[in-house]
């Protein structure tokens, strides 16, 4: 389908949205909707790719897909971070085969030609006299590092994280994400377009029919001030503001608008972590930290990564279309770079709550997904407790609408 | 595709179609009109669902697949069988998730709006005063029932059913099809477009060179006066009429032009039913019935089903379409209710002819379908033993023509 | 998409090309793109289908898909080989459904319709009265047969074979390809465009990097004046030229310009066959040949075949597409048609190199696929080495440029 066919057609389903409800059937099941969303949103935002304990050392790298772009992300002999289109520009093979690896210099299996791990073509064997190889270095993608976790954009102009980057680090710099070790990493793929496995996460609406293992430490309110919340709720609220407030935690929502979310939120009574007792994961505490009981740092950014920064590990979760109907997630646990498996945590006992929590999101996104496709399928209400659908929704009809070139007012719920 | 482009395409490839030979490359082939197949047949017809047998009590329920739409036909409350789209009217999940199960209410696992039988709205947790669940009760599909068998349509104002009723009622009472239960059933997935599969079915010019076990009872003429037919079966034929005339079965050829076909014939002398040897496959016979030998009742409609009704078991045929390519076909084996297994019938002995036969049955539709594919494919001339065929696209290149507004009285043979 | 729409869509991504650089991504990647080739490509062009010896007997048999086209190639009862699409011509079943076999006569499994071997329909079962048999013929294909060496055109005017029979029959003559027999054959599906799986086969430039079963024997220049080359190879070359020259035997260059290549050239010193010794792989020799060190002829013709013929045994390769990304490469080694396997041969020392110089290369094909798919990939220049590349290229761009009815001046290297 031609672009303009292509933005014709997107135009018509977003001019079907209604603000406070789902949304319409063709951006969740169209293929062609599909390639619009990769061209519109993840050729054109910052996405998350790891982070740095992935790639301690220099020439360690990891590769990830977007769409059909292959991309590897690498620490340079300068120990910078950075990130390259994983095409060789001879014949165009794939360079870096592996998820992750480590590379002295990045040489393609195929004809050998050697790129420096600062993307430089550094010798390409057997061309011509007058070959110049200035002409032929990698294409580099954008990158951004926040207190250790890669953010990177293979836009040609990607928009600024300046604002996300001062909101976000005074939550998460005391948990020190860049003094980590990755402790487990996990991939799995939902039969479910992308946003049916974004919309699943922002919110807890479907927790208390679905997630036992999670909600022993999680409670499912959202905001510190939900007006569904309950006096024990409030009771902890209280509590633990007051400590944060002592240890000079910010923990208030951040002002993230549609782009992200940033807060720190308590757990249960008794809960720590998540474990499936409640009680702490690793007995090796993040960076600098003391206290074991810090609930925990919600950051979400729009359009694939969410996490929880908990006083004793973190969790990044990271959201990637394969096509219209299949996602990949991968969830990575790190604990405090010296922390010692065996001793001071156990991978089973650290991982297993999200272990199950994910699959059993999986099997809501994929029914989700399977509903949706109905003829019958006609975009329902967002329940209160939803109400990050609606920032989610309004993100992605800018997004859309932009990417269109039509008006994007009357798609959204807020002004 | 655009609608109106997809019907332009569709009525090209029916311009193309020679009464009395197979149909045009693309209508077996093509995405798109398998597409427009859904949407000109399977949604707008009736279709088989299943016995009532497979929904005894209040709250039985199972659910099939329509193209892309999930149906669910349940017993409700009242004992009424009823069916709804299978799709939350929340943001869409599917609601019941098994092929069939039993539920006191219908509760979306997502975030558990709960329906009742009926398909009202019963109550949608959290959600906001003021919420009215009238809006959102499950969008009904119609349901007749004949004799047990349950026919749905998802379209608006599916055509009647009338004629039919009243034409098949009197051949398949006396086997009481609502007074059985469910000795085996099993779905194959064929390689084949569905109309390669139930042209399959509209003939035995084929049996002959494929089916051993079947034509140990079956015999391949269609007719009573088939002119093909031999002295032997003219004998057969005489004195099964003779007989069921006598018992006060009817047994003609029904009236169904090409919407139906209902007949009883004979087996093969000395066969009385669809086992290895011929011999009975359950002792206790259906319904009312004393006399083992009575031939069996073909009943097939379409789009998708046909049975067979014999003295001692029912076996309905459902077929459904996954895609240009993939056909579920579901077969489903019943007993008198009150048959015990191990004692009356054993599953093996009376389901193991269809299992073979189904199994020959899709390897010809598979190869049917890929020697189709290609661009020697040339439609053929129909044998006079396959006259059915002639019935089926008939019928086909009606509903197609009407779908895209053309006249199809050159399309067809009869007039 | 309509054809119109097709063709104006392949003239836009050929005008992307830049002689001397790989091809613009669509060809590689889209669909719509491979539909074009099929129908630019194999459907016109000649294709290598096998070896006489694997039909060696009338009735003996071999089927291939050229796209969604399946052709049976079969020896008649004269001895001659013929080729009929394998399409029954009552309603399409295909006939043949092995990849080889036997038989009498050809009799479609579906209704039983009988085919003499030389495609004539002799019998159709229960047609009536008046059905005109010679109606209903098998599809020819056409065929030639060069030294054995079956080739086979779905076309209907598909061009002369004549510069091509002249040109290589004295190279491979003496080989005597056709009094060989199969000792192994095996087929592997390789995830990647077939222009892929071809540029990959025509130059060596990856060798060095990747095949080191292979370059025990094979040396990588292509040409007996390669500027590359080393003062070793140039001494090898001058000895087989004069020894070759002596026994009467073509080495030479053939003038194939694009459409073939045929050469022969020498293995490494010490080297006379494709094994890890370099050693002979079957003590009986080809033909009547009596010096077992012959180097290989290596002949090669656009679009599907390349095949080396040694002293003691020939290797042919042929290349279907199955889809955009997905290619079949079916491998067949022969020897002598009275070596006797465990005697003469082993059929692991036999094959093992190019079992697995082939997986090598499926590799790297299809780690080249995935590179192209990115937005980043950008064709690239080829080396020296990769001359040949530059008249695959120039072939292709002229057959597609005529499909799309447009100047090919502009988008081939040579004129």
């Amino acid at each position: 389908m031609m672009q303009a066919m292509l933005r014709e057609r997107v135009a018509e389903a977003l001019a079907q949205h209604r603000p406070g409800f789902s949304l319409p059937q063709a951006l969740y099941v169209d293929d062609d909707m599909h390639r619009a969303d990769l061209e519109a949103v993840f050729e054109t935002d910052w996405l998350f790719a790891c982070n740095v304990a992935e790639i301690k050392q220099p020439g360690d790298y990891i590769t990830l897909e977007i769409g059909p772009n292959s991309v590897v992300v690498l620490r340079d002999r300068d120990g910078q971070v950075r990130a390259f289109h994983n095409t060789c520009r001879h014949r165009g093979s794939r360079i870096c085969l592996e998820e992750k690896g480590r590379a002295n210099r990045l040489v393609c299996p195929y004809h050998q030609w050697v790129y420096e791990l600062d993307g430089k073509l550094l010798n390409a064997r057997q061309m011509p006299q007058g070959f110049d190889v200035s002409q032929y270095h990698l294409k580099p993608a954008k990158v951004e590092v926040i207190c250790g976790l890669v953010y990177i954009s293979i836009a040609e102009d990607p928009p600024s994280l300046a604002r996300f980057r001062a909101a976000i680090s005074p939550y998460i710099a005391p948990h020190q994400p860049d003094r980590t070790k990755v402790a487990y990493q996990c991939t799995i793929v939902e039969e479910a377009n992308w946003k049916l496995v974004i919309e699943n996460n922002r919110e807890c609406y479907h927790c208390a029919g679905n997630h036992p293992e999670l909600l022993v430490s999680l409670i499912e309110f959202a905001l510190p001030d939900d007006p569904r919340a309950t006096a024990t709720f409030q009771d902890i609220m209280g509590r633990a503001a007051a400590k944060w407030d002592r240890l000079g935690l910010p923990h208030r929502p951040a002002d993230g608008g549609n782009e992200f979310r940033c807060i720190r939120l308590p757990f249960n009574e008794g809960a720590v972590s998540f474990t499936m007792d409640g009680k702490p994961a690793c007995n090796k505490l993040l960076g600098d930290l003391t206290e074991p009981d810090l609930g925990s740092v919600r950051m979400f950014r729009v359009p694939n990564n969410w996490n929880h920064f908990l006083a004793d590990h973190i969790i990044h979760f990271r959201v990637l279309p394969l096509s219209a109907n299949r996602t990949a997630v991968k969830t990575t646990w790190l604990v405090h770079e010296d922390a010692v498996e065996g001793v001071d945590y156990d991978v089973k006992r650290l991982t297993e709550v999200w272990i199950a929590t994910n699959d059993q999101d999986r099997r809501l996104a994929e029914n989700n997904h399977l509903g949706v496709r109905s003829k019958a399928y006609e975009p329902g209400p967002y329940a209160p407790s939803e109400f990050m659908l609606n920032n989610f929704s309004d993100w992605y009809m800018r997004k859309m609408a932009a990417y269109c070139g039509v008006e994007a007012r009357h798609l959204t719920a807020a002004e």
